[in-house]
C-alpha cells in the first residue's frame, strides 16, 4: 500500500518579514511527501539535479518515502525565489527556474504502477496525464492540484485529466477561474460535472471548504502566535489530508473532516519555521496535542 | 429587560454586480435591532431627518423594538452610497452625507438609563462613552464595534471607551491597525489589556474568530448559493450575537459560541437580498433550519 506523489524537489530562496533563507530544501512533492508519510507510504516521482546532495537526501531518510523514481538529471534543480509581505497571505514571483524541470517526463518504475493512492502535484496537466496512463491499474482514488497558470493556459489538456480526477484540491481564486462561478456551491456543481466528486478548497489562513456529495463541511486555520514563512503550507496540508485518508482506507464524509483537521495542524507546523526545518521535527506529541486543541477549537454542542 | 443600540439609522444607495437599490433603509442600527429583537427586546438610540418616513417606520413595527430613543432633526437623514465589484468582500464607498448625523448627540430616555446590556455601534467615540456615562447602572455587559476611521483618528477617546467595555466586535484589519500585531493571538492579549475581555473578529465570506479567556472558537460563514448584497451583514451578525446573549444571560464559551452561529446565519439571510428586504422576513423554521444545517456543516466527530 503506497500513496504515489508527482510534484516537484526543489530549492527556494525565501525572503519574508521575518527572516531569509537562501538554497532552502523546498518543492511540492517535498513538502508533501514529508507530510503524507506521517501517516502512510509515499513514493515520489521527480526530478533533481547535480546541485541536490546528501543534505537534501538526508531529509527524506529514515521515514516511508519510497525515492526510486526521483531521477537524477545533468543540471541545477528546479529553484523558486519568492518573497512575502506582512500580509503573509500572498506570495510574490520574484523567480522561477525550472532548470532541470524543463525537460521532465515522469517515468513511473514499474513497482510504482500499482500505487492503490495517486496525487498529481501541480505541475504540466499533460504530464499529469501521462502518469495516469502509465498506471498499470486505476489507483483507489486520485487527488489533483493545479494552478491560474495552467487553467489559463493549458485548459485542454486540464479538462482531460481531471476526467480521471476523484479529489480536486485548488485555492479560492483557482476554482472561481476554472469554473467561471462565484458562489463555491455553483462552482462544485461545475467541478463535479467535470470530473471530481469531491473538492477541497484551500483557504490560507481562513481554512478550507470541503465539498462532497454528501454536504459541506468547513474548518477555520489552525490560529498560530507567529507564522514565518507560509511557502510549502498547501502541500504540507495535502500531504496530511491525503495521507490520513489512504492511511484510514476512507472517503466518507467522517473520514474527509478528519483529514482536513490532519491536513490543517500539519500545515500549522509547516509555516511555523522556515522551509521544511518545522516539518521535519514534529514529534508525535506534538501532532496529537495540536490535534487535539484544533478539535475543542471548532468543536459546539447542540444548539 | 432591554438590549439598547445606539447607531445610525441612515439610507442607503447601493450597487452591486447583480443590481442597485436605491433611497434603501440601511444604517447600522436598523440592521442590528432587526437582527437582535428576533431574540431579545431592543431599544434604539438614533437620529433621523425629515425625510424619514411611514413606509421606513413599518419596518420596526410588530417587532419589540422601543423607538422612544429615536429623534428627529431637520434636514435629511444619514446617507451611505456605495459599490461591490465581484469580490463582495470590500465596499467601495463613493459617499458618506452624514447630514442630520453631524449633529447628533445622543440622548438617553430615563427608560433606558438601566438597560441591562448596551452595543455601542461604529460612531464617534467620544459619543460612544457619552452614552455610557448617561447610564444610571453599569450594565451587564457592553459591546462595542469600531473602524479604521476613529482608530487612526479618535485613538485617545477609543481608548477611554474601551475601559468600559466586555466585547469588541471588529474585523481583521481594525484590530490589527489597534494592535499593531498581525497575530490574532497576541494581538487578543493587546486587547484585553485595553478593557475588552472577549474579541470576536468578523472576518466577511470567511466566518469569525472568537477569543474568550477560556479558549478561542473558529467558525466559517454560512455557505450561500447567492450573494446579492453585502450591505448590513456586520451589523446583522452583531445584533443576532448580541440578541442571542442577552435573551441567554450567559457569556460563558458556549455561550458565546452558539452566539456566533446565530450572528452568522442571521447574517447570511441578510445578504441573500438587498437592504433589510430578507431580514425582515425570516420565518422561525427558516431561521431553525439554517441553525441545523450551519451546525451540521461544522460538526465533526472526535478524531
Amino acid at each position: 500500500m503506497s500513496l504515489l506523489a508527482v510534484g516537484s524537489v526543489a530549492f527556494d530562496d525565501l525572503e519574508t518579514p521575518f527572516g531569509c533563507r537562501v538554497h532552502a530544501l523546498g518543492g511540492s512533492a517535498t513538502y508533501f511527501s514529508l507530510s503524507a508519510s506521517r501517516f502512510h507510504p509515499v513514493r515520489i516521482v521527480a526530478v533533481v539535479g547535480d546541485d541536490f546532495g546528501p543534505d537534501q537526501m538526508r531529509v527524506f531518510e529514515g521515514r516511508p518515502i519510497d525515492l526510486t523514481g526521483l531521477s537524477r538529471a545533468k543540471g541545477l534543480s528546479f529553484r523558486w525565489k519568492g518573497s512575502y509581505g506582512y500580509d503573509l497571505n500572498e506570495a510574490k514571483t520574484l523567480a522561477t527556474d525550472l532548470n532541470v524541470f524543463a525537460d521532465f517526463h515522469p517515468d513511473l518504475p514499474p513497482t510504482y504502477r500499482e500505487s492503490p493512492y495517486l496525487f498529481l502535484g501541480n505541475i504540466d496537466p499533460v504530464l499529469q496525464l501521462d502518469v495516469v496512463r502509465q498506471m498499470a491499474t486505476r489507483p483507489k482514488w486520485i487527488a489533483l492540484d493545479t494552478m491560474n497558470y495552467w487553467i489559463k493556459g493549458a485548459r485542454p489538456a486540464l479538462e482531460s485529466v481531471l476526467k480521471e480526477v476523484d479529489i480536486l484540491l485548488v485555492n479560492d481564486a483557482e476554482v472561481r477561474e476554472l469554473t467561471q462561478e462565484h458562489s463555491l456551491i455553483k462552482a462544485y456543481r461545475k467541478i463535479q460535472a467535470l470530473g471530481p466528486r469531491i473538492l477541497l478548497v484551500k483557504r490560507g489562513e481562513f481554512g478550507v471548504v470541503l465539498f462532497t456529495p454528501d454536504g459541506i463541511f468547513a474548518a477555520p486555520a489552525y490560529p498560530l502566535e507567529d507564522v514565518f514563512d507560509p511557502t510549502g503550507a498547501g502541500d504540507t496540508f495535502a500531504g496530511g489530508f491525503l495521507g490520513y485518508l489512504a492511511s484510514i482506507e476512507r472517503t466518507d464524509v467522517t473520514a474527509l473532516k478528519h483529514a482536513a483537521l490532519v491536513g490543517s495542524v500539519m500545515a500549522s507546523f509547516t509555516v511555523e519555521q522556515f522551509s521544511t526545518e518545522r516539518l521535519e521535527q514534529i514529534s508525535q506529541d506534538e501532532l496529537r496535542n495540536r490535534l487535539s486543541l484544533f478539535s475543542d477549537m471548532i468543536r459546539v454542542e447542540d444548539l
